[in-house]
Protein backbone atom coordinates (compact mmCIF):
# COMPACT_ATOMS: atom_id res chain seq x y z
CA UNK A 1 0.00 0.00 0.00
CA UNK A 2 1.28 3.72 -1.24
CA UNK A 3 0.57 7.09 0.02
CA UNK A 4 -0.79 9.97 -2.44
CA UNK A 5 -0.28 13.52 -1.17
CA UNK A 6 -3.27 15.64 -2.79
CA UNK A 7 -3.31 19.21 -2.84
CA UNK A 8 -6.76 20.61 -1.95
CA UNK A 9 -8.27 23.54 -4.18
CA UNK A 10 -7.80 24.05 -7.32
CA UNK A 11 -6.17 21.29 -8.58
CA UNK A 12 -7.89 18.61 -6.74
CA UNK A 13 -10.70 18.10 -9.36
CA UNK A 14 -8.55 17.04 -12.32
CA UNK A 15 -5.65 15.34 -9.70
CA UNK A 16 -8.41 12.70 -8.79
CA UNK A 17 -9.15 12.03 -12.05
CA UNK A 18 -5.66 11.57 -13.53
CA UNK A 19 -5.20 8.95 -10.98
CA UNK A 20 -8.94 7.59 -11.76
CA UNK A 21 -7.34 7.21 -15.88
CA UNK A 22 -4.94 4.84 -14.06
CA UNK A 23 -6.71 2.93 -11.43
CA UNK A 24 -7.24 4.77 -8.28
CA UNK A 25 -10.46 5.80 -7.51
CA UNK A 26 -10.00 8.58 -4.89
CA UNK A 27 -13.24 10.29 -5.78
CA UNK A 28 -14.44 10.39 -2.08
CA UNK A 29 -12.11 13.09 -1.57
CA UNK A 30 -14.16 14.72 -4.00
CA UNK A 31 -17.62 14.60 -2.11
CA UNK A 32 -18.01 17.62 -0.09
CA UNK A 33 -19.42 15.74 2.84
CA UNK A 34 -16.21 14.28 3.17
CA UNK A 35 -14.02 15.62 6.49
CA UNK A 36 -11.81 13.02 6.24
CA UNK A 37 -8.09 14.24 5.51
CA UNK A 38 -6.91 10.41 4.90
CA UNK A 39 -8.88 8.59 2.19
CA UNK A 40 -8.46 5.06 0.90
CA UNK A 41 -8.60 4.08 -3.20
CA UNK A 42 -11.96 2.08 -3.35
CA UNK A 43 -9.37 -0.59 -4.54
CA UNK A 44 -7.73 -0.71 -1.35
CA UNK A 45 -4.42 -0.73 -2.76
CA UNK A 46 -3.19 3.04 -1.93
CA UNK A 47 -4.41 5.91 0.15
CA UNK A 48 -4.72 9.25 -0.56
CA UNK A 49 -3.99 12.18 1.80
CA UNK A 50 -5.95 15.31 1.36
CA UNK A 51 -3.29 18.46 2.07
CA UNK A 52 -2.85 22.14 1.42
CA UNK A 53 -0.82 22.75 -1.73
CA UNK A 54 2.21 24.16 -0.29
CA UNK A 55 2.23 21.17 2.37
CA UNK A 56 2.87 18.18 -0.59
CA UNK A 57 6.22 18.83 -1.05
CA UNK A 58 6.92 18.55 2.54
CA UNK A 59 4.65 14.96 2.76
CA UNK A 60 6.36 13.68 0.09
CA UNK A 61 10.44 14.93 0.92
CA UNK A 62 9.70 12.98 4.48
CA UNK A 63 8.65 10.00 2.75
CA UNK A 64 5.06 10.08 4.61
CA UNK A 65 3.46 9.62 0.62
CA UNK A 66 5.20 8.10 -1.90
CA UNK A 67 3.54 10.56 -4.79
CA UNK A 68 2.05 13.80 -5.03
CA UNK A 69 0.66 16.19 -7.47
CA UNK A 70 1.44 19.77 -6.80
CA UNK A 71 2.02 23.27 -9.11
CA UNK A 72 5.77 23.19 -10.62
CA UNK A 73 5.37 26.90 -8.36
CA UNK A 74 5.60 25.35 -5.17
CA UNK A 75 8.51 23.27 -6.42
CA UNK A 76 10.02 26.56 -6.90
CA UNK A 77 9.57 28.34 -4.16
CA UNK A 78 10.02 25.54 -1.28
CA UNK A 79 13.47 23.70 -3.15
CA UNK A 80 12.64 20.35 -0.99
CA UNK A 81 13.99 17.20 -1.79
CA UNK A 82 11.47 15.50 -4.26
CA UNK A 83 11.51 14.14 -7.34
CA UNK A 84 9.76 16.18 -10.69
CA UNK A 85 8.52 13.32 -12.65
CA UNK A 86 5.89 14.42 -14.82
CA UNK A 87 4.52 17.51 -16.23
CA UNK A 88 0.74 16.80 -15.86
CA UNK A 89 -0.62 19.77 -18.67
CA UNK A 90 -3.30 20.95 -15.91
CA UNK A 91 -3.64 23.64 -13.46
CA UNK A 92 -1.46 25.92 -15.95
CA UNK A 93 -0.61 29.27 -15.01
CA UNK A 94 2.75 31.32 -14.95
CA UNK A 95 4.59 33.48 -12.52
CA UNK A 96 4.76 37.09 -13.30
CA UNK A 97 6.34 40.61 -12.19
CA UNK A 98 2.90 42.74 -12.14
CA UNK A 99 3.19 46.74 -11.09
CA UNK A 100 0.13 49.46 -11.50
CA UNK A 101 -0.97 49.79 -15.00
CA UNK A 102 -0.65 53.73 -14.03
CA UNK A 103 3.06 53.14 -12.95
CA UNK A 104 4.95 53.68 -16.13
CA UNK A 105 7.19 50.46 -15.81
CA UNK A 106 7.23 49.05 -18.59
CA UNK A 107 9.81 45.84 -17.35
CA UNK A 108 11.16 44.56 -14.27
CA UNK A 109 14.56 46.65 -15.13
CA UNK A 110 12.86 50.32 -14.59
CA UNK A 111 11.95 49.18 -11.05
CA UNK A 112 14.07 51.60 -8.92
CA UNK A 113 16.70 50.10 -6.88
CA UNK A 114 15.46 49.13 -3.18
CA UNK A 115 11.88 49.45 -4.36
CA UNK A 116 9.53 47.18 -1.95
CA UNK A 117 8.23 43.91 -4.21
CA UNK A 118 5.15 41.87 -1.71
CA UNK A 119 4.75 38.19 -2.91
CA UNK A 120 3.72 34.84 -1.53
CA UNK A 121 6.65 33.59 -3.10
CA UNK A 122 9.47 35.14 -1.84
CA UNK A 123 11.93 32.79 -2.92
CA UNK A 124 11.03 33.18 -6.30
CA UNK A 125 11.08 37.11 -6.51
CA UNK A 126 14.32 37.19 -4.34
CA UNK A 127 16.13 34.47 -7.38
CA UNK A 128 14.64 36.43 -10.25
CA UNK A 129 16.05 39.74 -9.05
CA UNK A 130 18.98 38.75 -8.09
CA UNK A 131 19.67 37.00 -11.29
CA UNK A 132 18.56 40.75 -12.98
CA UNK A 133 21.03 42.54 -10.46
CA UNK A 134 18.49 44.66 -9.01
CA UNK A 135 18.33 44.82 -5.30
CA UNK A 136 14.40 44.80 -4.01
CA UNK A 137 12.86 45.18 -0.05
CA UNK A 138 11.05 42.07 -0.28
CA UNK A 139 7.35 42.04 1.60
CA UNK A 140 5.78 38.45 2.49
CA UNK A 141 2.32 38.51 2.25
CA UNK A 142 0.28 35.35 3.22
CA UNK A 143 -2.91 36.78 1.04
CA UNK A 144 -4.22 39.40 -1.17
CA UNK A 145 -0.96 40.68 -2.92
CA UNK A 146 -2.56 42.61 -5.44
CA UNK A 147 -3.28 45.22 -2.44
CA UNK A 148 0.53 45.77 -1.81
CA UNK A 149 0.59 47.95 -4.80
CA UNK A 150 -3.08 49.58 -4.36
CA UNK A 151 -2.20 50.66 -0.53
CA UNK A 152 1.11 52.09 -1.98
CA UNK A 153 3.34 49.79 0.18
CA UNK A 154 4.97 48.05 -2.30
CA UNK A 155 6.00 49.05 -6.08
CA UNK A 156 5.79 45.76 -7.51
CA UNK A 157 4.03 42.09 -6.61
CA UNK A 158 5.50 38.49 -7.77
CA UNK A 159 2.18 36.31 -7.76
CA UNK A 160 0.96 33.55 -10.40
CA UNK A 161 -1.45 34.69 -13.06
CA UNK A 162 -3.66 32.47 -14.21
CA UNK A 163 -6.44 34.44 -16.67
CA UNK A 164 -5.20 37.48 -15.65
CA UNK A 165 -8.73 39.00 -14.53
CA UNK A 166 -7.35 39.67 -10.39
CA UNK A 167 -4.71 41.86 -12.06
CA UNK A 168 -7.12 43.80 -13.94
CA UNK A 169 -9.71 43.80 -11.56
CA UNK A 170 -7.26 45.71 -9.42
CA UNK A 171 -5.62 48.10 -12.21
CA UNK A 172 -2.52 45.74 -12.45
CA UNK A 173 -0.55 44.74 -15.33
CA UNK A 174 2.16 42.09 -15.90
CA UNK A 175 5.58 43.57 -17.34
CA UNK A 176 7.81 40.10 -16.70
CA UNK A 177 7.28 36.46 -16.58
CA UNK A 178 9.38 34.46 -14.59
CA UNK A 179 8.51 31.23 -15.59
CA UNK A 180 5.65 28.92 -16.11
CA UNK A 181 3.59 26.66 -13.69
CA UNK A 182 1.28 23.52 -14.25
CA UNK A 183 0.67 20.45 -11.70
CA UNK A 184 3.40 18.25 -11.26
CA UNK A 185 3.63 14.33 -10.35
CA UNK A 186 6.01 14.11 -7.46
CA UNK A 187 7.80 11.36 -5.86
CA UNK A 188 9.93 10.49 -2.82
CA UNK A 189 13.42 10.11 -4.13
CA UNK A 190 14.40 6.89 -1.55
CA UNK A 191 10.78 5.25 -2.01
CA UNK A 192 11.30 5.02 -5.86
CA UNK A 193 15.24 3.47 -5.67
CA UNK A 194 13.32 1.09 -3.65
CA UNK A 195 9.90 0.51 -5.32
CA UNK A 196 9.66 -3.14 -6.73
CA UNK A 197 7.49 -2.00 -9.62
CA UNK A 198 4.29 -1.03 -8.34
CA UNK A 199 5.08 2.53 -7.75
CA UNK A 200 6.55 2.75 -11.41
CA UNK A 201 3.52 0.98 -12.81
CA UNK A 202 1.79 3.52 -11.63
CA UNK A 203 4.04 6.53 -12.97
CA UNK A 204 4.29 4.70 -16.58
CA UNK A 205 0.41 4.96 -17.16
CA UNK A 206 0.40 8.45 -15.63
CA UNK A 207 2.95 9.27 -17.89
CA UNK A 208 1.12 8.00 -20.75
CA UNK A 209 -1.97 9.34 -19.88
CA UNK A 210 -0.57 12.82 -19.57
CA UNK A 211 0.57 12.25 -23.41
CA UNK A 212 -2.51 11.22 -24.39
CA UNK A 213 -4.34 13.82 -22.99
CA UNK A 214 -1.65 16.36 -24.44
CA UNK A 215 -2.46 14.74 -27.67
CA UNK A 216 -5.96 14.75 -27.56
CA UNK A 217 -6.10 18.56 -26.46
CA UNK A 218 -3.92 18.83 -29.67
CA UNK A 219 -0.94 20.70 -27.44
CA UNK A 220 1.08 18.12 -29.36
CA UNK B 1 -8.21 59.98 7.35
CA UNK B 2 -6.85 56.88 8.71
CA UNK B 3 -6.73 52.90 7.67
CA UNK B 4 -7.62 50.05 10.06
CA UNK B 5 -6.34 46.45 9.15
CA UNK B 6 -8.86 43.64 9.83
CA UNK B 7 -8.10 40.03 9.53
CA UNK B 8 -10.64 37.26 7.65
CA UNK B 9 -11.94 35.18 9.51
CA UNK B 10 -12.99 34.06 12.97
CA UNK B 11 -12.38 37.57 14.45
CA UNK B 12 -13.55 39.61 11.78
CA UNK B 13 -17.21 39.72 13.25
CA UNK B 14 -15.97 41.02 16.70
CA UNK B 15 -13.94 43.07 15.53
CA UNK B 16 -15.90 44.57 13.13
CA UNK B 17 -18.55 45.13 16.28
CA UNK B 18 -15.87 46.63 18.67
CA UNK B 19 -15.59 49.32 15.55
CA UNK B 20 -19.01 50.01 15.56
CA UNK B 21 -18.80 50.64 19.47
CA UNK B 22 -16.93 52.99 19.06
CA UNK B 23 -18.52 54.95 15.90
CA UNK B 24 -16.74 53.62 13.03
CA UNK B 25 -19.05 51.61 10.89
CA UNK B 26 -16.84 48.97 8.43
CA UNK B 27 -20.42 46.91 8.76
CA UNK B 28 -19.96 46.64 4.90
CA UNK B 29 -17.43 44.10 5.23
CA UNK B 30 -19.48 41.54 6.60
CA UNK B 31 -21.62 41.67 3.84
CA UNK B 32 -21.03 38.40 1.69
CA UNK B 33 -21.29 39.66 -1.59
CA UNK B 34 -18.54 42.31 -0.77
CA UNK B 35 -15.46 41.68 -3.00
CA UNK B 36 -13.58 44.74 -2.24
CA UNK B 37 -10.65 44.46 -0.06
CA UNK B 38 -10.97 47.99 0.70
CA UNK B 39 -14.10 49.18 2.57
CA UNK B 40 -14.34 53.24 3.85
CA UNK B 41 -16.61 52.99 7.08
CA UNK B 42 -20.17 54.67 6.82
CA UNK B 43 -19.33 57.80 8.62
CA UNK B 44 -15.75 58.35 5.53
CA UNK B 45 -13.23 58.96 8.78
CA UNK B 46 -11.95 55.68 8.66
CA UNK B 47 -11.22 52.74 6.02
CA UNK B 48 -10.95 49.04 6.57
CA UNK B 49 -8.22 47.06 4.60
CA UNK B 50 -9.79 43.32 4.87
CA UNK B 51 -7.08 40.81 4.82
CA UNK B 52 -5.17 37.80 6.03
CA UNK B 53 -4.57 36.86 9.66
CA UNK B 54 -0.99 36.91 9.29
CA UNK B 55 -0.95 39.73 6.94
CA UNK B 56 -2.25 42.82 9.46
CA UNK B 57 0.94 43.36 11.25
CA UNK B 58 2.79 43.26 7.90
CA UNK B 59 0.27 46.12 7.03
CA UNK B 60 0.49 47.83 10.41
CA UNK B 61 4.42 47.66 10.48
CA UNK B 62 4.77 49.65 7.55
CA UNK B 63 2.37 51.80 8.23
CA UNK B 64 -0.08 51.10 5.55
CA UNK B 65 -2.78 50.72 8.52
CA UNK B 66 -2.34 52.51 11.14
CA UNK B 67 -4.45 50.56 13.66
CA UNK B 68 -5.31 46.82 12.93
CA UNK B 69 -7.00 44.00 15.06
CA UNK B 70 -5.18 40.45 15.21
CA UNK B 71 -4.50 37.54 17.52
CA UNK B 72 -1.74 37.62 20.12
CA UNK B 73 -0.23 34.51 18.36
CA UNK B 74 0.72 36.02 15.07
CA UNK B 75 2.16 38.69 17.07
CA UNK B 76 4.39 36.22 18.92
CA UNK B 77 5.07 34.14 15.53
CA UNK B 78 5.99 37.19 13.49
CA UNK B 79 7.67 39.94 15.71
CA UNK B 80 7.23 42.64 13.81
CA UNK B 81 7.42 46.53 14.62
CA UNK B 82 4.05 47.02 15.84
CA UNK B 83 2.40 48.35 19.18
CA UNK B 84 0.45 46.17 21.12
CA UNK B 85 -2.41 48.69 22.28
CA UNK B 86 -5.12 46.65 23.84
CA UNK B 87 -6.14 43.30 24.55
CA UNK B 88 -9.94 43.21 23.28
CA UNK B 89 -10.92 39.79 25.14
CA UNK B 90 -12.61 38.20 22.24
CA UNK B 91 -10.55 35.25 19.70
CA UNK B 92 -9.59 33.49 23.05
CA UNK B 93 -7.79 30.15 22.64
CA UNK B 94 -4.17 29.00 23.66
CA UNK B 95 -1.19 27.82 21.85
CA UNK B 96 -0.48 23.96 22.88
CA UNK B 97 1.80 21.45 22.39
CA UNK B 98 -0.16 18.15 21.62
CA UNK B 99 1.00 14.30 20.74
CA UNK B 100 -1.04 11.42 19.71
CA UNK B 101 -3.26 10.46 22.97
CA UNK B 102 -1.42 6.80 22.50
CA UNK B 103 2.19 7.88 23.01
CA UNK B 104 2.42 7.74 26.53
CA UNK B 105 4.15 11.66 26.80
CA UNK B 106 2.85 13.29 29.71
CA UNK B 107 4.65 16.94 29.07
CA UNK B 108 7.04 18.02 26.37
CA UNK B 109 10.40 17.22 28.77
CA UNK B 110 9.07 13.60 27.73
CA UNK B 111 9.65 14.16 24.19
CA UNK B 112 12.72 12.19 22.73
CA UNK B 113 15.90 14.84 21.76
CA UNK B 114 15.91 15.18 17.92
CA UNK B 115 12.22 13.85 17.05
CA UNK B 116 9.91 15.91 15.02
CA UNK B 117 7.59 18.84 15.15
CA UNK B 118 5.10 19.99 13.41
CA UNK B 119 3.36 23.26 13.35
CA UNK B 120 2.24 26.42 11.26
CA UNK B 121 4.13 28.38 14.19
CA UNK B 122 7.72 27.13 13.89
CA UNK B 123 8.77 30.10 15.32
CA UNK B 124 7.15 29.96 18.35
CA UNK B 125 7.71 26.05 18.77
CA UNK B 126 11.34 26.58 18.23
CA UNK B 127 11.60 29.24 21.02
CA UNK B 128 10.04 27.25 23.80
CA UNK B 129 11.51 24.18 22.62
CA UNK B 130 15.25 26.47 22.98
CA UNK B 131 13.80 27.59 26.15
CA UNK B 132 13.44 23.57 27.95
CA UNK B 133 16.67 22.91 25.97
CA UNK B 134 15.14 20.17 24.07
CA UNK B 135 16.68 19.86 20.84
CA UNK B 136 13.84 18.89 18.31
CA UNK B 137 13.39 19.18 14.66
CA UNK B 138 10.72 21.84 13.02
CA UNK B 139 8.45 20.56 10.60
CA UNK B 140 6.36 23.46 8.95
CA UNK B 141 2.92 22.74 7.71
CA UNK B 142 0.20 25.39 6.30
CA UNK B 143 -2.44 23.46 7.44
CA UNK B 144 -4.10 20.65 8.93
CA UNK B 145 -0.98 19.68 11.37
CA UNK B 146 -2.76 17.10 13.28
CA UNK B 147 -1.38 15.02 10.30
CA UNK B 148 1.78 15.53 10.96
CA UNK B 149 1.61 12.79 14.41
CA UNK B 150 -1.22 10.75 12.48
CA UNK B 151 0.76 10.17 9.45
CA UNK B 152 4.35 9.12 11.86
CA UNK B 153 5.68 12.66 10.24
CA UNK B 154 5.75 14.03 13.41
CA UNK B 155 5.84 13.04 17.26
CA UNK B 156 4.41 16.46 18.49
CA UNK B 157 2.83 19.54 16.98
CA UNK B 158 2.47 22.93 18.59
CA UNK B 159 -0.96 24.50 17.45
CA UNK B 160 -3.32 26.84 18.19
CA UNK B 161 -6.22 25.37 20.39
CA UNK B 162 -9.69 26.67 20.97
CA UNK B 163 -12.39 24.47 21.58
CA UNK B 164 -9.80 21.22 21.58
CA UNK B 165 -12.44 19.48 18.96
CA UNK B 166 -9.90 19.25 16.07
CA UNK B 167 -7.71 17.79 18.50
CA UNK B 168 -10.11 15.04 20.09
CA UNK B 169 -11.41 14.21 16.87
CA UNK B 170 -8.19 13.15 15.67
CA UNK B 171 -6.97 10.99 18.57
CA UNK B 172 -4.85 13.90 19.88
CA UNK B 173 -4.01 15.12 23.73
CA UNK B 174 -2.40 18.57 24.83
CA UNK B 175 0.84 18.14 27.09
CA UNK B 176 2.16 21.85 27.81
CA UNK B 177 0.81 25.37 27.62
CA UNK B 178 2.84 27.84 25.45
CA UNK B 179 0.99 30.89 25.95
CA UNK B 180 -2.92 32.05 25.76
CA UNK B 181 -4.16 33.93 22.95
CA UNK B 182 -6.70 36.47 21.99
CA UNK B 183 -7.68 39.82 19.74
CA UNK B 184 -5.21 42.70 20.19
CA UNK B 185 -5.65 45.86 19.03
CA UNK B 186 -2.51 47.17 17.37
CA UNK B 187 -0.59 50.10 16.16
CA UNK B 188 1.96 51.56 13.71
CA UNK B 189 4.36 53.55 16.11
CA UNK B 190 5.29 56.20 14.43
CA UNK B 191 1.73 57.35 13.39
CA UNK B 192 0.95 57.02 16.86
CA UNK B 193 4.30 59.12 17.85
CA UNK B 194 2.94 61.62 15.46
CA UNK B 195 -0.75 61.79 15.84
CA UNK B 196 -2.56 64.42 16.67
CA UNK B 197 -5.41 63.48 18.64
CA UNK B 198 -8.15 60.97 16.37
CA UNK B 199 -5.77 57.99 16.65
CA UNK B 200 -5.60 58.43 20.39
CA UNK B 201 -9.44 59.27 21.03
CA UNK B 202 -10.07 55.47 19.41
CA UNK B 203 -7.49 53.63 21.35
CA UNK B 204 -9.33 54.89 23.99
CA UNK B 205 -12.62 54.50 23.52
CA UNK B 206 -11.68 50.94 22.29
CA UNK B 207 -9.76 50.27 25.84
CA UNK B 208 -13.18 51.94 27.54
CA UNK B 209 -15.24 49.42 25.58
CA UNK B 210 -13.22 46.34 25.93
CA UNK B 211 -13.08 46.72 29.57
CA UNK B 212 -16.73 47.61 29.67
CA UNK B 213 -17.18 44.10 27.97
CA UNK B 214 -15.05 42.35 29.79
CA UNK B 215 -17.25 43.07 33.17
CA UNK B 216 -20.23 43.15 31.59
CA UNK B 217 -19.22 39.25 30.85
CA UNK B 218 -18.28 38.78 34.67
CA UNK B 219 -14.72 38.10 33.55
CA UNK B 220 -13.28 41.29 36.06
Amino acid sequence: MFTVALAKGALLQESVSMFSDVGLDFSAVLDDSNRQLMVPSACGRAKALLVRNSDVPVYVSYGQAQLGIVGFDVLQEQKLQVSNLVDLGFGECHMSVAVKSSSGYLSASDLPPNCRVASKFTNCAKHFFDQIDLPVQLVHLSGSVELGPITGMAEAIVDLVATGRTLRDNGLVEIEELFKSSARLVGHPLSLRLDKGPLQEIIDSIQIQSQTNLLSDGKK
